[in-house]
């Protein structure tokens, strides 16, 4: 008779402790307390409050510390926290043989007494959303060829989405991430406020917001330009321009439009 | 014994002829032949060819004609042609006992020889496009009560989103529906051209435009917004401007950032 024997492997297990208490954080450490070869070893944050908020949040176990000299020695740090505290930040818990990874667009790659790396996860995240971590694109960084494998597998183990992108191009991701979300959102925003003042549900636009950011995932957004701008119908144009009671909604109307004219050639 | 005896309806079909072969016209064909009870008489357009391209498109007969002369009284006549021929067009077509729907957001309520409706589906059309007409919203506007109860009745049998709106109302979401769709759409463009510059692919914007628009569909825009102009973060700012090389790409960072900033009280 035939037994099957289990298949035996040894995973050395890697450590990460992540630091911040942002939603960068917070959905780093969703992400990666899901892997199974990867255990989160100490979450720091500055205020003991948020720190206390943050675990509540997660029904795993999170060793949580708001002292520097209570951090313990790991394969990766993973630094979420404001741009313009980063590299001070990274200076402080740098140590020779750890991966100090940032997860910022805009930084370069530091030059800091650590291995260095970047982990740059692009997405929009806020606490509510339920995201799907394998789609999120993650842009990594390193020099040294080992530590880039090492940072590539973990990108890998919670995405299958990973690029390797200089700082220069990461810098251009992050200019165009503000068009294409920030900004975005901004028009959605004018967009309900031109609803309220005639008292329309900002609802019925819903459909055509989603169907707009899903035209462009297959077509190239110039094909899928449509509108009055695109058409040069200035009767549409000037009438639309008469109906808009804000400074702000007139200018980003003309704006736009004018952009748009451009691009088309009229 | 008991047997079951199937309960036999009698439904008066009702007809409907469409005139125009553009996109909206190709998803209303599609739409109205869904449904039960309501039968495609037949469509109009003015070029042969057109209609050619158009009748192959679909897997059922279509009775098509570019002569004005051989179009049948109908119980609806929808017309989905350009917004400035609109009227002109429905003058030659009217019959008093027929209605005549117009899809345009920004025409008013016509007054022609004829019912005069409003049908108007609050959607980005591309033949391209496979949609679920259940969540499109249909605005319908009518004067006569019986007229806007058929109106309602096949909006209705389309879709489960279907509101009473003013032509007032109707304009706001029209301009609206410009901000949320045709703007934001040239935002991706922008978007797109910058990561071009650098080559970076688009993909790894996917994501982050799904996101984003995924995002309004449970809260307020004015809650989503996030990035640097929203939290006056200058040094961010100042360091896309100088990325930015196009003056289309420098105005628009500049305009929208202000606005932003406007709304947040800085």
């Amino acid at each position: 008779m035939f037994r099957c024997l289990e298949k035996i492997t040894f995973v050395f297990m890697k450590t990460i402790s992540i630091f911040g208490t942002g939603n960068v954080a917070f959905h780093m450490i969703k992400a990666i307390s899901l892997l199974k070869n990867y255990k989160i070893l100490q979450v720091y944050g500055r205020s003991e409050q948020k720190h206390y908020d943050f675990s509540n949040e997660f029904n795993f176990d999170l060793k949580t510390t708001s002292d520097l000299n209570e951090i313990q020695p790991a394969d990766f740090y993973l630094v979420c926290i404001k741009d313009d505290a980063i590299e001070e930040f990274i200076e402080k818990i740098a140590r020779p043989n750890i991966i100090c990874m940032h997860t910022s667009g805009s930084l370069p790659l530091l030059d800091k007494n650590c291995k260095n790396a970047v982990f740059y996860p692009l997405q929009t995240f806020s606490k509510s959303s339920e995201l799907n971590y394998a789609e999120i694109p993650f842009c990594i960084e390193a020099t040294e060829e080992d530590v880039f494998t090492k940072v590539e597998e973990l990108a890998l183990a919670i995405s299958d989405s990973v690029f390797s992108i200089s700082t220069e191009q990461r810098r251009s991701l992050h200019v165009s991430a503000v068009f294409v979300c920030n900004f975005v959102n901004h028009l959605y925003s004018l967009g309900e406020e031109i609803c309220k003042e005639k008292g329309v549900p900002f609802e019925i636009l819903k459909p055509l917001i989603k169907e707009t950011a899903s035209k462009v995932q297959q077509i190239s957004p110039t094909e899928a330009q449509t509108g009055p701008a695109k058409r040069n119908d200035q009767n549409t144009i000037q009438s639309h321009l008469r109906q808009l009671s804000g400074k702000d909604q007139k200018n980003v109307y003309q704006l736009l439009t004018n952009s748009i004219l451009n691009t088309y050639g009229y």
